[in-house]
């Protein structure tokens, strides 16, 4: 094992990620604790440009394609950023990791679950978090808090409503398949509340 | 089977591969074929953005990282270029292809060859080349064709014999495994001696 805590922040768009994971970051670091709050995509100079292509490209980007450029990314953010970290005996907090990927492309999608996770596990040579933190929250719900951000809904946001319903229960069935790792939560619960909660669950891994 | 013709050129730099490839193209078009000349890294357009990280990205680029960001190329180059010409009944040629992921990715730098080609084969879905032309070029007659086309050596480059040497040995272990579908030629031939042996190759699949 590395010396290092990895944990990870799972869930959909608005369900309080960012805000959980700062949290966290703020108590930890009260304790003296070295942090490193980073994200996939997007967390390595190289995984910038990767997420320019992924996000801004016009035209199609095939399926595989796809996949491969995110694997890309966590390839090189766990091998330049994460792994080092972990080796100093850092605590790394990242919002989304190889969960998101087989959620999002994997039961979203055209492509398998499975193989989306193996090429993962090849892109992070095997690296798993300690600790996934997974903030569920219904359709519904999510909706209205993003609603209340003063984000704007359209129709085809709407009728997306059945691909979140796949994602979140594809993350819940993560959840369940490695109750050991992941640690779900209310994302609909009090904010101060969740954060306890996740307090108490990492205060026994430090 | 598809309908077309897929040809891919390999063998390192210098080996001849573009001359070739014109050559091809030109005998096939006169005799009436519609041919796509393409090559990878960077036939498409997201290829060319894909290009532009692993060949100018300033700093550390993880070898998978770059094993994924090949691959996604290719997932991208086969799904919107070759397999719909392929299906439209069209010849590709293509300079280079998944053997040279494996010979350079695999047998110069620290992955394995098998994991390599794994890898390529799931981003293109298993789409191998009908033939595959090998130019075989020996390290020493390399450069000195290199040097003809008065292209700068410097001593780094003459370094590198070892690793061409690797790279040169990986293609040939791939042509022995897979001799029906490789034609391996000796790149030191001359040109049109190499290009009347490859069209009587090709004359057998048309």
């Amino acid at each position: 094992m590395t010396p290092g805590l990895f944990i990870t922040l799972e869930g959909g768009d608005g369900s309080g990620k960012s805000t959980q994971a700062q949290l966290l970051t703020d108590w930890l670091e009260a304790a003296g604790h070295t942090v490193v709050r980073t994200r996939e995509p997007g967390g390595t100079e190289v995984g910038v440009e990767i997420r320019q292509i992924v996000l801004h490209h016009r035209g199609e980007v095939s399926p595989r394609a796809e996949a491969l450029l995110y694997a890309a990314d966590r390839a090189q953010h766990v091998a330049t950023l994460v792994r080092p970290a972990l080796a100093r005996g850092e605590i790394v907090i990242q919002d989304r990791y190889l969960d998101s990927s087989v959620a999002y492309q994997g039961a979203g999608r055209v492509l398998g679950g499975p193989e989306v996770r193996d090429l993962s596990l090849w892109a992070a040579e095997g690296l798993l978090p300690h600790l996934t933190l997974l903030l569920d929250l219904d359709e519904t719900a999510a909706r209205g808090r993003l609603d209340a951000d003063n984000k704007v809904f359209d129709r085809l946001e709407a009728e997306k409503g059945e691909f979140h319903a796949r994602v979140r229960a594809a993350f819940l069935d993560l959840a369940a398949a490695e109750p050991d790792r992941f640690l779900v939560l209310d994302a609909a619960a009090p904010i101060d509340e969740i954060a306890a909660v996740i307090r108490a669950r990492v205060a026994t891994l430090l």
